[in-house]
């Protein structure tokens, strides 16, 4: 029975609904005779009965769904309205919370409990435990039923009371499958390369090695909370420490969505925002699989809970085994697609090429499902190698087209599963609420997002050429947000009291982060003095203007010297990239003829194409400019200073090093300033 | 037991996906206690072991889901193929049913017959018919279980040999309440307004009066059949007279979706275009509402299925009511979002825009299901307003927005409904392929669509100033193809023998239209003497010079004579419209304050935008362009005939009587006239 912990998650993997359709399972086949034999009429009469009853049902439902609909209507005009008047206090998601809230308030307080059945339950004897598909017997006629999962024993008595508050209570799966996916792969999709690459080093540490310290933080200071009040008798349920780490993974997921909208919408520090989104999008990953495989973690002995190095290991192993194949799943289908797009002239039709592109990401999902990996980490993979390969073969058309259509699918998804917190506040059926473990737990995750930013931070500047500044490092302690992603984790799973008081504090560390952080962006950011206003492609100058404005001339001979070491996982990646990944995923060059070596000569012929050797000198590649940038950080520091602390003027009169990457690039470096000039820099808004 | 026909619809409405995850419905609380109690570690043991199946079947349905996505990717690749070598003869439909057949046949005799459960059914006593949902006690655990569905008891003894079979099986609702939706949806609000409101009379002519003459005497005669076959002994089962209106009902809903796309592709007739496109979407809708309304019909005394004229009465109330109601949800529903989206600026947010407009529309579809109504039919009266009054007062953003994102949703949409038809023909369990029966389907439905066109084109010719003339009738004719609504009708119920020959009969008349008159259209249209390559925006002066081409002279002052009383239903519409409707929904058209009478005046001034007043001169209105052609046939005639035979040339020195909304026209026209001089008109093709 020990071990009956967190086992529901996966028997609730039955139950999402695209897929739903396919589960006719394997079929223990339960004959339930009746015991008295009905008439012919009294069956006509009951199959009457029990058809109104459907059509009733089916009524009930569409009007819960509609509710849903009005309420982002609702959330929508609202938002028109606060775009429109330029209120940045409140963003959509934490609107759609408040209004999630007031009708749950409205079901849970002011409609009078209805259940217009209370019939008395019959019951019989069954030899078998739970099946995935049960057949009953109905003089005759046979009806069908599938396994929606294990409820609580206390819920039952509930049941009848609480027939609309149950109503409008989704499948937890719903989040997880339908619901996330279109968020990650936009998150994927949409992060702005250049930024994102740049700091890739940085970005990784954070999301991995400070996701990691975050879970343990708060797993471990939780753990104490737990012990004390098993001391004091506050809890006398059992709430292991694998229940502890697991709530250290779930809340270790941040989704400062209310920050970057601001920052955005502010132009706010271009690193910053990279640093912070490349960090949120990447450590939701992390979170789903540490979660998982602390699930996986099952000491030998059922019955114990202490811990156990070879059970550690094996998780350890589950982590790294389903990161990469899931990561894997996701480059795969990505290059699938960008070779598909590549090879045949879809771009013509761009109805054909939108809905491949569809098809082809959703596939990844899905492989990776069936695959036994995590579809949602998958489609994180997908969505970036789309945005870095496939993205470039589509025509301008569907370049937009699948731009906006998972915008729009983003943006529902979201906006639905935070006014479902909203709702859940009030109807979820079994909150556990407990002062201590609430009052602990904000102490901990501000804890734990302390250990992961600041000895990250100081760790990474050693060897960071642009130094995270103190202002940054709080400004991204104060953005640990924490939204769906932590939501859809905590539901997932409510069936033992210890999981059910996880998800109870999750949520409101949710509702508190989204409103009193979300809020606060934007006095934070005058007060921690962040640059706002700033063109993200004026990022080039940014960087070194930065530098001389806050760090002083006296840093200089160490940037020149640190900015090969700190790039070289970049260069060799992006030389890489450059020489063979993209001429063989996309028509931009070098022609892989003379990158690869002679030997795969015919390979080479083949997978480049017509356009590569043309446009092997007119290369327009988003990246390049990082290389441009490294080796420009003197010139830019030069043309900086001579243009003073000014945001607005730098020199043109940079000299560049003759290497081949940099001559292709001068051409665009140029067109930039152009285009550059026209545009305003403004200065720092005062937002008191 | 014999008002058992026709229930199970009802009953499947249960599991539409969507919605499912509300369906936490009124319990009867099965208690199922377990006869010899297992110790805990047996529970262990057991739990382990089913959530591994569990496991393993999520993986299963994820290849399942897997299979459909690769197969609607092959259909686009290949579909591109055939439309760059520019091959007609196959659509993108009739190919995803080559494919989808091609998967059922492997599916089917590919793979060696796999059960990995084999246990022997344990049985137990209960005095309950069938509940929605049903708890199952296994050792103090409880287990939820819903209703999927009555199962044929054949079926049963199936289950364990067609594992695989079943699985990819979707549930017949999903057709019916995801698939469908957005084709129907998208119908709508492409429809070609200008050609759709000049033929709206004859378009409803065909579409409720053909269809519920097709239906009847499809019906009839298929009766006749039935009654052969059990004189003749090839029919024991019950086949009553309502099953085969049903079947006539279901059958009588066109789909020429192949022929419209070559028809969009060679610029054919528009007309006709007009005629084919506008019957297609109406009659949808109501053969949705006949069917329904057939299996409402309920004789009293449930043994009886003889005619009586009370219930017959009740199916003509219920039509009636059905489409009445969910047309005024559609319009509802549409005007609301025209109003929205009129009175905030949300045009400035295109993605905020979007989003309503796609929440809105999908709202009519769950308001009217909630009201009983039917919420295909209220999504193509959506459509329809969308088009006429919101999509004028969304920003040019979003117009392309909402289109293309229907345009992708309606693509997936239909091309996976077509693969999932090729791949039942193999995978459906419970096919009765009956030759008779077959063979006097594929003569009713001749029977039934010549008695639907032939006699309703002379009786609307008699009123038609643009006869319909004998070619365009026999191309009509042709064009009747069966397609998605036909088959999602047919699958929804599968419960009985008859229900389960008319599916198959359904299938078999699918594939036969699908790729035998969609392939022949091409040779057709050049049989027929068909004109193609028509520019759509020459139809003013097609009309004339049709009419001039193939009437002659003889018939002009008829012409003349009958354009005033033809027209007048349009013409009311179109003055309400514009002087009323218009200027309330959206910016355009004269200030109400000008066309409401005095006492409204506050009322006027708050629904009549600034823009009205700016508008009212230069009104840029589709359907103006239909006035005008009633009052300038003459001219136009005259113009044509100065340009003789020659399809491309016409005079524009046509003089117009000078009425008031003909005036604000005037530039308009002559604009066109510019944009019209530079378009070529093709050549007839020859496709020998």
């Amino acid at each position: 029975m020990d071990a009956a912990v967190a086992k529901k998650p996966k028997l609730c993997r039955f139950f999402f609904p695209l897929e739903k359709q396919l589960m006719l399972f394997p079929i223990l086949i339960l004959l339930i005779n009746q015991a008295s034999k009905m008439n012919a009429e009294d069956g006509v009469m009951e199959e009457l009965a029990s058809e109104k009853e459907a059509e009733e049902s089916h009524r009930q439902d569409s009007v819960n769904l509609l509710t849903f609909i009005l309420l982002l209507t609702l959330t929508i005009l609202t938002i028109w309205l606060f775009k429109h008047r330029r209120v940045r206090f409140l963003h959509e998601t934490g609107l759609a919370m408040i209004y999630g809230l007031l009708v749950g308030v409205i079901l849970r307080y002011g409609i009078p409990a209805t259940s217009y059945h209370k019939k008395t339950p019959p019951s019989c004897s069954l030899e078998e435990g739970p099946v995935s598909t049960l057949l009953l017997n109905v003089s005759g006629k046979f009806f069908e039923y599938t396994l929606k999962g294990e409820i609580n024993s206390r819920e039952i008595h509930n049941v009848e009371q609480n027939d609309m508050l149950r109503k409008v209570t989704f499948d937890p799966e719903v989040f997880f499958n339908i619901l996330l996916p279109p968020i990650i792969f936009h998150a994927g999709y949409s992060l702005k390369k250049r930024h994102f690459f740049r700091n890739l080093g940085s970005i990784i540490t954070y999301a991995f090695l400070g996701t990691a310290i975050s879970c343990f933080v708060i797993g471990n200071l939780m753990y104490g909370v737990v012990k004390l009040m098993q001391f004091i008798g506050q809890l006398t349920n059992k709430f292991y420490y694998t229940d502890c780490l697991f709530f250290g993974a779930i809340v270790s997921a941040t989704d400062p969505v209310t920050v970057l909208a601001i920052f955005n919408e502010l132009h706010a520090d271009v690193d910053l925002y990279a640093l912070l989104f490349g960090e949120s999008v990447m450590n939701d990953a992390v979170a789903i699989v540490l979660s998982s495989s602390i699930v996986a973690y099952q000491p030998a002995g059922a019955s114990t809970h202490t811990f156990d190095a070879t059970a550690f290991f094996k998780s350890v192993g589950v982590f790294l085994g389903i990161f990469s194949g899931s990561f894997a799943m996701g480059a795969i289908t990505g290059v699938v697609t960008a070779l598909v797009t590549k090879f045949t002239k879809l771009h013509c039709f761009p109805l054909l090429e939108t809905a491949l592109f569809f098809l082809m990401s959703w596939s990844t999902f899905l492989l990776a499902e069936a695959c036994g990996f995590t579809g949602v980490v998958a489609v994180l993979f997908c969505g970036i190698t789309q945005a870095h390969y496939t993205y470039n073969n589509l025509s301008e058309e569907s370049t937009k087209r699948t731009k906006q259509l998972f915008e729009v699918l983003h943006f529902l998804a979201e906006n639905f599963i935070f006014s479902y917190m909203g709702l859940a506040l009030f109807t979820f059926q079994n909150h556990v609420f407990s002062p201590i473990f609430i009052a602990g737990a904000f102490l901990a995750i501000f804890i734990g997002r302390a250990s992961n930013i600041y000895p990250l931070s100081f760790l990474l500047n050693l060897g960071r050429r642009h130094k995270i500044r103190g202002n940054l490092q709080h400004m991204m302690m104060f953005a640990g947000l924490r939204g769906a992603m932590a939501f859809a984790l905590a539901i997932r799973d409510t069936a033992t009291y210890a999981r059910q008081m996880t998800f109870t504090t999750t949520l409101l560390i949710v509702f508190f982060t989204v409103w009193v952080f979300g809020g606060g962006t934007t006095p934070m950011l005058s007060w921690l003095h962040i640059r706002v206003g700033v063109d993200p492609d004026q990022d080039l100058q940014q960087c070194g203007d930065n530098f001389l404005l806050f760090q002083g001339d006296g840093t200089m001979p160490e940037v020149s010297k640190t900015k090969q070491e700190s790039a070289w996982l970049f260069r060799l990646w992006y030389t890489f990239d450059h020489n063979y990944l993209k001429p063989m995923l996309t028509h931009s060059g070098p022609p892989l003829t003379t990158t690869l070596p002679s030997c795969c000569g015919p390979l080479a012929r083949c997978f480049t194409s017509p356009q590569a050797y043309e446009n092997h000198e007119q290369l327009r590649d988003d990246d390049s400019a990082l290389i441009l940038d490294d080796d420009d950080t003197a010139i830019t520091a030069k043309g900086a200073s001579s243009g003073g602390a000014d945001a607005g003027g730098w020199g043109v009169n940079g000299k560049r090093s003759s290497s081949t990457t940099e001559e292709a690039l001068e051409r665009e470096m140029d067109q930039e300033f152009l285009s550059r000039s026209t545009r305003l820099v403004f200065p720092i808004e005062d937002h008191a």
